[in-house]
């Protein structure tokens, strides 16, 4: 065929034939037009095209692949729905992609002690679906949960609006079935939450696939709280509904959920979905309470004296199910709206002190209009997890390269402050180079050195999460002796 | 003198000179007589003389005091109150004991953010004193609290009545300033829980020390409930106590504490307290509520609705704050009240399914018996965290002898039902034994190789925590490279 697309560098014969007899032919693409279908994940912005993909469908299959890579040196990265932010599912270095998707099955649930043990190709919201019916369901919910795997999750700590009172993928995975990358077979934690040994499942947890493939996962079930009251409360101002943010946290009380949405954002929807949001407002807080049914009208009451104590212009409680979906809807489809107002946009997930969001807030609005682009905001205020939005045009290099340097001083304005680069997004491709920043190169040091603990050659998803040594590591292979030796000894902190 | 104690084996001289330039004379205690008050911690059973007790005052110090240790290749521990329960702070090895309770200071109280700076000698209690007024407190609560150490803490995860709820120590600190067995100071995370890179923070936390020394620690506060009830119920039998446990459990509710105390605690508690408990029951629960105050009483009612229908004789709420605290002494003051029973007695901490409870706790009544020992229970039975206690006199070395064979049936069954080793007091030396029956040779070579990213030549606590790959650990000092590389192979597993 003439139009064929580019031909990407192949994986060495040997390998291929390898895979193949490992998960059999129909599993295994090579082919150019198929592979271009795996160059990038949810962030877009970072691409390449993998070596191969294969798709497993039992731990015995991944330990058969990751053995036939570590054999023949070739980096592997696992991907379950490739809707993660940070680029942490590209296949860099030619690398094959272990595809998890079709690990999904539910294997155990044990609902007397709460716990279920899936595979990590399980979709997030079929695992709270599969218990519903018994009253429980899985706590850490990504905007993504329809489509986002429990291993994406666990690879990224992922969060989501529920994290304020109920805390991030790793407070509910108990236990991990962990594939190393030289294939070996490890149990990290179990079914129950006692800790004996090092806590290798947290730590697990996070590493954006750097130190094996997760094949199966204990998590924590959690009951559903007996009832549920959603507020909105419209302010004038980012400013006000910050201060209503601190008010609320300051009366002792833990939302469920409390998440800010900025005028370009309420906007942005409202011209989507037509829900009724007002589009004059300078911001709304969308705060969601649980528990039981018969306290919950006095905390919502309390919330309530908090935002008229912050000029909150209005507050109300949605009337019934049906409104609080649509606010939620409006929450949840927030990204996909300004995906209509311009053709890209970045967002970044850097976490800060509460008390300095009205500060960074100004910044990152700040840093739009000096590069002439808009910015928007909705996110986890609560517990101070940013989701700036910068919007830009891809088809424009030249706006491309404003919106790189608007995102650089956004993140700036998080270290500034004294913040993290990322609450629940990882690290990835795109915020390596801001972690010379926040940490030491004897911080940095110690994270190679347990990384190589479970991969000393590098090959578990090369040039993440954290940054190479050495270019040594982006080529995904291991450095020479004599090079290994030249490293420069750790410098005192 | 003629009756000086027995001299232990002697640090160099060389060494012991670095201590003393490093901290000044006064803070090194060599002398044997000295050496000899920290030959053990709260286990009492394993003893080992140190080879010398070094007070350090800042992170400065222990740079110091560490650097000489690793020139000497002279192992070493550090230490906090000497609280711990499996002998994680026993100086194996002829090791230097790292005193740390001289760095006491809270070195940072940020209300706001609700996060405080504290150096690890600060005593668990003291800084929730410290924030009382502002209405925060540090929510993990150890029964030793008024006297065990946040450093402490940290190294054993240490956990609490009130963890059910709130979750253990990893839960609540954000990040640590560590001193590694190099003398290299590196910070692990910070003041805010987003987490950039590798949860090092989390893995550093139940360490046990072996990772190296935490000098400085981020905590969470957590803010003070506007109410507080507890509940006192009653049963005629263990049994019907547990099921009261799972029954709670099963309504969706989460009690701040739900503690399980049987009746040969009741009784000793009685025999030395007099606090009007009922020492014909089997059993009783300790149940606490907290929240806002009005949803309270209808909480209240739901637990006592579940406690009747597990055949409870009796349930009923302290009518005030003094009747609260008295219900709480005879919890806290439980293995006081045991100590008055038998000169010495032996704890566990296993954690099990809540399912597991009544068969667990008949196969350790079973264990006693067929030992001729009495054996009793108080713990945390929302989490299935056991707290077995086995009687015995230590001066009688046949009866110690059978009260290790009747603690090891006791861990056995934990096994056996699917639990886990240690809740909360960690594996320290006394576990150590039984980590090969729940982890594979695989999964121990792996802890092992991340030890070793941190502590190459194994001398930050040796001999805890995880079992010896060789007998080299146990002496303290790195294998020669002719031995390392006669390691075995990882086995597949």
């Amino acid at each position: 065929m003439d139009h064929e697309p580019q031909q990407p560098p192949m994986i060495p014969a040997v390998l291929r034939a390898e895979l193949m007899a490992a998960v059999g032919p129909g599993n295994v693409k090579v082919a150019a037009e198929e592979l271009h279908v795996y160059e990038c994940d949810g962030l877009t912005i970072d691409t390449a095209v993998p070596g191969a993909v294969v798709f497993v469908h039992s731990t015995e299959q991944v330990v058969k692949v990751v053995k036939a890579c570590a054999a023949a040196q070739q980096p592997f990265v696992a991907r379950g729905a490739g809707t993660g932010l940070s680029g942490g599912a590209v296949a860099l270095n030619n690398a094959v992609v272990i595809e998890l998707a079709r690990m999904n099955r539910i294997l155990e649930l044990d609902l007397e002690n709460r716990v279920a043990l899936v595979e990590p190709g399980v979709v997030n919201l079929r695992l709270s679906e599969a218990c519903r019916s018994e009253g429980l369901h899985y706590a850490p919910d990504p905007s993504s949960q329809g489509s986002c795997t429990i291993g994406g999750n666990v690879a990224e700590n992922s969060g989501g609006p529920h994290t304020l009172k109920l805390g991030v993928t790793v407070n509910h995975v108990l236990g991990l079935e962990v594939v190393l990358p030289d294939g070996r077979v490890v149990n990290l934690g179990g079914p129950l939450p006692g800790l004996p040994g090092y806590d290798l499942t947290g730590l697990f947890v996070g590493s954006e696939g750097t130190f094996g493939i997760a094949t199966k996962v204990w998590v924590k079930l959690t009951p559903n709280p007996e009832a549920v009251k959603t507020l909105l409360a419209v302010f004038p101002s980012i400013d006000a509904a910050s201060r209503a943010v601190s008010a609320i946290i300051a009366r002792g009380i833990v939302p469920a959920a409390l998440e800010l949405i900025d005028q370009q954002v309420i906007r942005a929807v409202e011209e989507w979905l037509h829900l009724g949001f007002p589009t004059e407002a300078g911001a709304v807080l969308l705060i969601e309470l649980d528990g039981l049914r018969d306290g919950l009208d006095l905390l919502a009451g309390r919330v309530m004296d908090a935002c008229r104590s912050s000029d909150c212009l209005d507050v109300r409680a949605a009337k019934d199910d049906a409104e609080r979906l649509l606010l939620w809807k409006a929450r949840k489809q927030a990204f996909g709206a300004v995906g209509r107002l311009s053709p890209s946009y970045y967002v970044q997930d850097g976490v800060i002190p509460r008390s300095k969001l009205p500060e960074v807030l100004a910044k990152i609005q700040a840093a739009g209009r000096k590069h002439g682009l808009t910015t928007a905001n909705v996110f986890h205020a609560g517990d101070g997890n940013l989701h700036p939005l910068i919007l830009f045009d891809e088809r424009k290099p030249e706006e491309v390269e404003r919106a790189l340097k608007c995102n650089d001083e956004v993140l700036a304005a998080v270290v500034e402050a004294g913040g993290m680069l990322s609450g629940e997004h990882g690290i990835g491709m795109e915020k390596l180079k801001f972690m010379p920043q926040v940490f030491s190169e004897d911080d940095l040091e110690g994270m190679r050195r347990v990384r190589e603990a479970f991969d000393p050659n590098y090959l578990a998803n090369p040039g993440k999460a954290i940054p190479a040594r050495r270019c040594w590591e982006v080529k995904g292979h291991k450095p020479p002796e004599a090079e290994a030796a030249a490293l420069p000894p750790m410098r005192k902190a």
